[in-house]
């Protein structure tokens, strides 16, 4: 048997990716403005040597030995061993030179993409979108795939997700809050809301946002917060988990969420169980359970009533001059408004799901080769009427909004979704096992914290998605816990 | 001929160093407390997979067969191939399982220093010591040696640095500044140092320091700052050149005179020319050489008295409440003021090569086999005594005052004092160049940085450091021009 042999390649590509996930740390969060050229070339030259690695002779040997003994393997081997041929399976039918300038095309696309989105002119955009299309349709059909050629990049993302899966979710989900949001945004919240539109200073934000993911538990001997563009959450390591925030001083409540946010992203990939460093499970299993997580602490937990029961005293203190006037029930009201909007980032819990519906609807059409990129403009402008009732008044505002198309991260948001109908589902099976909100109310987070630890965390890659939820809940994957913690927040929130 | 796949595995080399790099900087600069294991493990795994380049069956390829095509080779070509062939050969000779046993030795004694440093117990250190200094010695076997058994040490950190030229260096060193720091000590300065002893807060530090290094050239759109407990500088890349600082409320022309230090360095690594990325020449080319240059910045100009006729007003306005009672030459008395000292780092610039020079004859005498681990301490102790007249309290403030040794670096010490001689006597040709001190009273420090950047900067590591000596000054090393810039300016200062 070679599993030594194999787990020194795995270590050999932990280190490689570890070494491109250091230079793109580096490149959001104050790597030099210089050195952007040298650290892509650079995060080129990892990847090369990940796949050279993947794909090379040593992996072939290793893969065929441990697929012979398949059976006498220990259950970690055996999964490192299922991810890692599926990973080889799929790279050894891409040649080289097709996959090497399909890097190179994201690279450009998105400094296209940028420029576009500047100019809010989606024409600049459309033909290096259409190239990377092409290349994803080619490289699906390398790849084959089952029932739907959407499922193979569905489940880049998702392990086991299909678009049969999805299509009865987002039904069921259209059939529970479509009409959920229509009677929310035809009602005014009885509140005041002045506080939404105060100053906050930029350095006390800093400091509350510090203590509050400390209070969740993120432990900051293990990792760091930094501040970049755009939130985001990379672990280096099990004990080096980074994450970042992005303040603004008329907006506190955006850094104060993505501080909860990738505060979960961030205390999944702490709770990994160490036994998993460096064999590629040492990381949290898809993007849909990561998202499920940063969605439980942001949500389920932060912007919940009993959580601000407790901790809505030590916000005030924080902030008297902006909050002076402002009750509980109004912080409460503020934190959870509805509104259709246009910016999916800047979306609320309850419409934020519509916003993926609109592109999970076109991703669907255009592998489906039913839309060309010449019509995209129009069929999300005309997608954003049907499902907010709104007029996009330009492309920045519209179909340019998301950097993830011009990396070719198609399949990718419907796990933001799903992420959000899991966390519903997670935290009906914990309310089932104790007091969530009484827990809350008194600042107590061992028990949130040790439940998900102890069922989702741990586990990092070990299980598949399906798999955790069905472990950790008792239950197959269904949407109705997500619909109904939507109703039941709404109704109660707008009285209806 | 193989130039391209040779450079092609220069490039992997770079990769890794920069990976390891990356991995370094992390750890002083704020990366996790708890991921000290992991990098330590992944920097080990960087170094493992670059040896495995170095001296796996490609790179001999690409050796013997530049080798027979030498003559061919264009110039950057042929020393990447020397340099090359130098590591591949010293790697090659040293059995595998060793190296990785002395990098281990080298992680545990670190800590062991510390702890030994902490507790001022060189008992507690001294058997590392040994098992360290056995393997050096091994490996000096292993390689062989010209003419002594300390040369292959030295020629590690400054190439073609022979016991030979340094005993002469030394000799003629002790002759010129022993019985001048004799005659200086012996003289009290009669001018007002009261400031020396401020408060200066460390906000404002910061800010003047950054202030001075953009003066000085130093681009930090192509670098940046950081703070750690050892000031030290790190390049990732020609446009990517990190350095730290250390700031002390109480001790502000500490933090002054390293961002000075730590510039000089700096601005050398962004001065190389961008035809060398990526090879392996792509940074300075010795120890010695690159101390020439932060001692360039740190000693001949930033603690000059023509660069404070400009710059002294500026500080001044950064610190009314400190300086306001200190003069230009007051100011300059005191960041130059010399004194018998027992701990290197705060050595002012006089007395510091008797500092190397202790360490260079403890050094020496290790190597030729005439002193013990166990006599070390007495060696030490009498040494200070005899350069500096002063006794040696305990360990912490003698022997275990530098980190060097438990990492194994031997051979390092003296590229600090031939680096300082090595700027005297650029300096010299720079001043016979154009007028230095014009242009430091008017702020200006292009032509500085230009005649730097021409003579030494820019060739990154394609000469060898005795040529770079040669071409910028037209003359062999001499150490009369160290000799001659420090008497020159400790006789004038101290008016003898």
């Amino acid at each position: 048997m070679m599993v030594n042999e194999f787990k020194a390649l795995r270590e050999k590509i932990a280190a490689f990716s570890l070494a491109g996930n250091m230079l793109s740390w580096d490149m959001s969060t104050g790597g030099s403005k210089k050195g952007m050229d040298y650290r892509s070339k650079m995060i080129g030259q990892f990847t090369k040597l990940h796949l050279e690695l993947l794909t090379g002779a040593e992996m072939k040997n290793c893969l065929v030995n441990l697929e012979q003994s398949y059976d006498t393997l220990d259950e970690v081997v055996k999964r490192m061993y299922v991810l890692t041929k599926k990973a080889y399976d799929q790279q050894i039918k891409i040649p080289n030179d097709e996959a090497v300038a399909y890097a190179e095309l994201q690279a450009r696309a998105q400094m296209i993409w940028e420029e576009a989105k500047e100019k809010k002119d989606y024409a600049l955009f459309k033909d290096v979108l259409a190239e990377i299309l092409a290349y994803l349709k080619k490289f699906v059909g390398y790849r084959g795939y089952e029932a739907h050629p959407y499922n193979p990049l569905l489940d880049d993302y998702e392990e086991g997700m299909t678009v049969e899966i999805l299509e009865r979710y987002f039904e069921e989900l259209k059939k529970g809050i479509v009409p959920l949001v229509k009677a929310v945004t035809e009602k005014e919240l009885p509140y005041n809301l002045a506080f939404l539109e105060r100053s906050f200073p930029i350095e006390k934000q800093k400091e509350f946002c510090l203590l509050l993911v400390k209070d969740l538990g993120f432990d900051l001997e293990a990792g760091h917060i930094d501040e970049s563009v755009h939130p985001f959450t990379s672990a280096m390591h099990i004990k080096d988990v980074r994450f970042t925030i992005r303040y603004f001083e008329n907006m506190f409540t955006s850094a104060l969420f993505s501080a909860a946010h990738e505060g979960g992203h961030g205390l999944y990939e702490q709770h990994i169980d160490e036994q998993y460093e460096f064999t590629g499970l040492d990381t949290g299993v898809s993007s849909g359970i990561h998202e499920s997580q940063s969605r439980m602490y942001e949500n389920m937990i932060c912007r919940s009533k009993p959580f601000w029961e407790y901790y809505y005293p030590k916000l005030k203190a924080f902030f008297p001059d902006q909050l002076f006037d402002t009750t509980l029930d109004d912080f409460y009201a503020g934190i959870n408004k509805v509104e259709n909007s246009l910016i999916r980032v800047e979306a609320d819990e309850l419409t934020y799901s519509l916003h993926v519906i609109i592109r999970y609807e076109i991703e669907k059409a255009i592998m489906e080769n039913q839309v060309t990129v010449d019509e995209l403009p129009s069929l999300w402008n005309k997608k954003m009427k049907e499902y907010m009732n709104l007029d996009v008044p330009d492309d920045e505002q519209g179909i340019l909004q998301d950097v993830h198309w011009s990396f070719g991260l198609f399949g990718y948001f419907p796990t933001y979704s799903i992420g959000s109908a899991y966390a519903a589902q997670f935290y009906q099976a914990m309310l089932e096992a104790f007091d969530v909100p009484d827990d809350l109310r008194k600042g107590n987070y061992n028990n949130v914290n040790d439940w998900l630890k102890n069922h989702i965390h741990k586990f990092g890659s070990f299980k598949r998605p399906e798999k955790v939820l069905l472990d950790a809940t008792g239950k197959r994957f269904d949407s109705k816990y997500y619909v109904e913690y939507l109703t039941s927040k709404y109704k109660s929130l707008y009285n209806l």
